[in-house]
């Protein structure tokens, strides 16, 4: 983080990721040019390099920053099944990502325009996500609550699928994101070997 | 279609878009200049104006083929159970996207930067085959195989569970794509309410 400190950068820095999370959401990070985060902000081009060494350094921010919040956001609970909670991960997961449709975006679509060693920093936090989940998977496999072949195949399955949501829901639509939420829940549920819907109790 | 009909656009055509494939899923299409593809297919970049008329087009007409070789690969088989056709779909899936790595990258990732018309025309290829799957789920509901809830719900979760798959598979891993597409399989089958991995039958 190479951000000059002082009471400037706190109020700016800010405001330069969210100009720069809407561009690169907007136009793509290739296409979006420094000065065109300084315009949006409403400062010189020369001034934007007082809150970040260049472009490459805003992206890695924005998708780490991401993907800390994720990981800070899902707490598991032990003290609840398995099954309980693959629910709440799943409830979770959708609810979390449909918050944040810009920044899933960029941390899908930018990927490959990360230098290798900030990708591999964004890859080892996206692995530790993916392994809150498998710790669930292979809990309620040792439970007898689940069914399934091998928990890292059903665990990036499950975040496939949940993640696509964003694809395709706008608030407003058809069905309401509680509605497509709790199908979900019931199909992830199901997928593992759980029978339908059931959040409590024993093996089935 | 505005490409110059005869046989220089015959043989040349396939290796403009061949070319505008590789460098579009390398460095996206944004950064891709009309030169650059002219160097890779070895014409020179006024040449390249005889084969297609603009970048847009080549986008297009990328995206455009790969929904319709997709759609032709694709043969339900009404004879069979709705569980074994929905079997049938998601190893198809898998193996037809595996083998498309580039293409598929671009589906996704370039969807953006279609004009509208011609993003409308590659999304509506994209509905006809999500309700070549749709119409499997709704007879296996028909038929008492399913218990599921919306049907399009269901349609959108399980393609994109499946085609997650492209996003972290690499033959010579682990697991072969045969592996990979059996697990699949029956968590596809159990997330819509049939019991794990059985192929023919009634209802459970």
């Amino acid at each position: 983080m190479a951000r000059t400190a002082g009471s400037h950068s706190d109020i700016t820095g800010p405001r330069v990721r969210a100009a720069a999370l809407k561009l690169f959401a907007e136009g793509g990070y290739a296409a979006v040019s420094m000065r065109a985060i300084a315009a949006e902000v409403g400062v010189q081009a020369g001034a934007l390099y007082n809150y970040t060494p260049d472009k490459q350094t805003l992206l890695f921010e924005l998708m780490e920053s991401h993907m800390r919040e994720l990981l800070a956001a899902f707490e598991d609970d032990p003290a609840l099944t398995p099954t309980a909670r693959l629910a709440r991960f799943t409830r979770f997961h959708i609810r979390f990502h449909s918050d944040r449709m810009s920044a899933v975006f960029i941390a899908y679509m930018e990927l490959r325009n990360l230098t290798p060693e900030n990708f591999e920093k964004v890859e080892a936090l996206r692995r530790r996500y993916e392994n809150r989940l498998e710790v669930i998977l292979r809990d309620g496999v040792a439970a007898g609550e689940f069914d399934l072949g091998d928990t890292k195949i059903a665990t990036l399955a499950i975040i496939a699928m949940l993640t696509g949501v964003n694809t395709w829901f706008r608030s407003g639509g058809r069905l309401s994101l509680e509605e497509v939420s709790a199908q979900y829940c019931d199909m992830v549920l199901r997928s593992v070997g759980r029978t339908g819907g059931v959040l409590e109790g024993g093996a089935r």
